[in-house]
């Protein structure tokens, strides 16, 4: 496996979830396990070089990339949800969207302060969720050792949101 | 670890989400390494004794087991989410719920004639989306090699639903 490999794996899927957007589909990256073992060992190996206590993975296809990495690298896993899906006491942190605010929420119980949490999903897009996550880590007096993605949209500009972090991804796309 | 071990990391939610339902909440489990690995070696172990050809991660907590399962075993893994969440062209199956119904919903390319999957979910309670799942694999001639959970609660009976597929799971409740 190399960086065309893997991204021969990501299928484009034009106009979803609206017409205009082109969906970065991970689902045959999925389906391929050499891409995916290669995928989780590539992400490994830069989250470890940030020395987190803990992972965070965000959502739903966050949750795919961050528990293959937790139990690959024997880090304890954190997950942030969308509001009201979490059973036990909350914490949350609201966020604008380019049409609306959304919210994520994680257990209060999740961070331990002066923890240090590498937070990891599928891609980055604006940002937003991920500087919320961030966000949500510091409320706790904890520490965002770094943002880790599979994909990253570059002509977001989501990187600028998370600018204090060191920020990972695999692959770029510029346009 | 041994399996008390693994039941002291699930932790009990009184009235979530609804009135007298108690929830197992996994996020302890999730945030215990040498617990939430020794549950992938054992669902793993399981899981390979069935020979599938590749895994299928129920959304969204499934996706937490199914992904580390999947990296651990080495082999393909698909996705089966709620309705409207998959980017590509789709295939769906609905089921009743207690009160209403519902519907999983997988890419049409997921599942391939012949091919063997094994189900993969947190926990099973009455067993309608395992369910619906496995006819959603079948639908495509493609086999059910088997359904596993961390969680059965087994005073919801289902098991029977699966009757017809080896069903794996670690932790059993019997009230």
């Amino acid at each position: 496996m190399n960086l065309s490999a893997l991204q021969a794996c990501i299928r484009d899927i034009p106009d979803f979830p609206r017409p205009g957007v082109i969906f970065k589909d991970i689902t045959p990256l999925l389906g391929n396990s050499a891409g995916f073992r290669w995928t989780v060992d590539q992400l490994a190996e830069r989250i470890a070089a940030h020395r987190p206590d803990a992972l965070v993975a965000i959502e739903s296809r966050g949750f795919l990339f961050g528990a293959a990495l937790a139990a690959s690298l024997d880090l304890p896993l954190q997950i942030v949800r969308k509001p009201g899906k979490l059973p036990y006491k909350t914490i949350s942190m609201a966020y604008e969207l380019e049409y609306g605010a959304d919210t994520v929420e994680a257990h209060a119980d999740a961070f331990a302060a002066g923890d240090r949490y590498a937070i990891v999903d599928d891609l980055i897009a604006t940002g937003g969720t991920a500087a919320a996550t961030a966000a949500l880590i510091e409320s706790q007096q904890a520490v965002v050792a770094c943002c880790a993605f599979v994909i990253e949209l570059g002509f977001l500009h989501g990187r600028d949101k998370l600018a204090r972090f060191p920020v990972e991804s695999l692959l770029h796309y510029e346009d």
